[in-house]
C-alpha cells in the first residue's frame, strides 16, 4: 500500500486505480463530515454561487450551504461552520465553499473519492484498510497557497494506517506524517495561516471544532450522478 | 526576519529585499562548499555540457566539473562527488548538474544568493543573521520532483536560526523545522529517494559525506559578473 501526499491542489494523473483523499480541514470537509453524520443524505459540491442556487431550484427542500471569504454568501441557508450542521435528517445540502468543494472536483478520476478531516481521520483510515489500494492525500490549500493544517490532517491519517499496516510512504508523506507525529491537531490549527485568519474572523470556537481527532464515524464517498458529484456516508466502510 | 521555505523550485517574486539560499544536498551545493573550502577561488556553475566546453575555452587552466544521471560526463576533470573537490588553491571550476545549477540561476534576482547546504549550514546560518535579510531557502528537488534532502536541508539552517534569534516562520518553513528538529540528517538522507538511488549508483561515502552537519565553515555567495552567474566565499560572514 503505497502512500503519497501532494503539497497543493493539482490536477491527478493515474488516479483511475486509486483511493484519493481530499482534505479541507478548515473547513469544507470537516462540515461535510458534520452534516453527515448529522444524518443529511447528500452533499452537492458545486464551485459557484451561481451554480448553487440553480441547482437548489430543480431540487426541492435543498438546503444551500457555504462561505466567500469565511463568511456566509447572502442568501444561503448554512454557512461553512461546522457548528451550524446539525439536525439534518434525510436533507440534501448543496455547499460551494472557497477552496475544498473546486478540489473535491479536482479529484473526480479517482477510483474512490473521499473527504477526510481531522474529526473522522480514523473512520477514513479504516476504510483505506479495507480498500486496500494506494492512497493520495490531496491537500486543498488556502487560495492556492500551500496549508499546514490540511497537510497535517494527511499526517494524522497517515499515522492511524501505520499503526495497523506495513505502507509505504513517499518522501511528501513522510514529511506529512512526521509533522503529525510531533504535533498535536489544536496545535497546527491554531498556528497554521488559515486558523488565524478564521480566529480574527471570530470563528474560534470553529478551529476548535475542527480539531477534535476521531470524533465521528462517517466517511463521506463522492460519486458522479448524472455528471454531477454527490457526496454520501460509505456504506462500505464498517 | 521572516522565513520562507519552497517545496520546488520556482521563479522568485520580489526576490530584490531577499536572501536567498539554494540548497542542493545531494550533492551540487555540497561540492560547491567543498570546492571553495578546498581552495578553489571561483566557481561557474552551467545549466549544460555543451556552455561548460565553451566556457572553459575562455577560461585557461579552468577545470569542468559535473555529472548527468549521477555520473562523470565524459571529458570533464571531475564528476559531482563532493570527496572528489580536494586541493584546488586558486582553481576556477566550471560545474554543471542536474539540478542544483540550475537552480542557483532562477535565484539570481535576490538581494543576497547562497548557495547552501547541511555541510556548512552553520555558517550559512551566521552569514544570515549578519545580513538581517528576510530569507527564501529553495531547494533544487530532484528532476522536478519534491526532495526531502533539500528540504529537511532547510530545516537545519532555521533550527540554527531559531538558536539565536527571534525568527517568523511561514507554514511551510514550519514544516521543515519540524522535519529536521526530529531527524536526524543521515537518516533522512538515507532514505531519501535521491540518496537511495546514489547509494545504488555506488555513491554511499558521498551520501554519508554530505550528511556531515556544520563541518565547513564557509559560504559560497553567487554574483552576476558580465551577465554570468559566478560563485565564491563570502569574505563579509565573519
Amino acid at each position: 500500500m503505497k502512500i503519497d501526499v501532494l503539497f497543493y491542489p493539482e490536477k491527478l494523473k493515474n488516479a483511475e486505480d486509486k483511493a484519493v483523499v481530499v482534505l479541507d480541514v478548515l473547513r469544507a470537509t470537516t462540515t461535510i463530515a458534520t452534516a453527515l453524520a448529522a444524518g443529511a443524505e447528500k452533499i452537492y459540491p458545486v464551485s459557484s454561487i451561481k451554480e448553487a442556487f440553480l441547482l437548489k431550484k430543480k431540487i426541492s427542500g435543498a438546503l444551500l450551504g457555504g462561505e466567500r471569504g469565511g463568511i456566509k454568501v447572502p442568501g444561503f441557508d448554512l454557512g461553512n461552520s461546522p457548528l451550524e450542521y446539525q439536525g439534518l435528517k434525510g436533507k440534501t445540502i448543496i455547499l460551494s465553499s472557497t477552496n475544498g468543494t473546486k478540489t473535491l472536483k479536482k479529484a473526480v478520476s479517482a477510483r474512490t473519492l473521499i473527504a477526510g478531516s481531522i474529526v473522522n481521520a480514523k473512520a477514513v483510515a479504516d476504510y483505506l484498510l479495507k480498500l486496500n489500494l494506494d492512497v493520495v492525500l490531496m491537500p486543498s490549500g488556502t487560495d492556492s497557497q500551500f496549508s499546514l493544517e490540511d497537510f497535517a490532517g494527511a499526517g494524522y491519517i497517515i499515522s492511524l494506517l501505520a499503526e495497523q499496516k506495513k505502507i509505504e510512504l513517499s518522501d511528501q508523506a513522510y514529511v506529512s506524517f512526521e509533522l503529525a507525529r510531533s504535533n498535536p491537531p489544536e496545535e497546527i490549527l491554531t498556528r497554521s495561516f488559515h486558523g488565524q485568519r478564521l480566529i480574527n474572523l471570530g470563528f474560534a470556537r470553529d478551529v476548535e471544532y475542527c480539531a477534535k481527532l476521531n470524533l465521528l464515524d462517517v466517511v463521506p464517498e463522492g460519486h458522479l450522478q448524472e455528471g454531477r458529484l454527490v457526496i454520501e456516508s460509505s456504506r462500505l466502510f464498517r
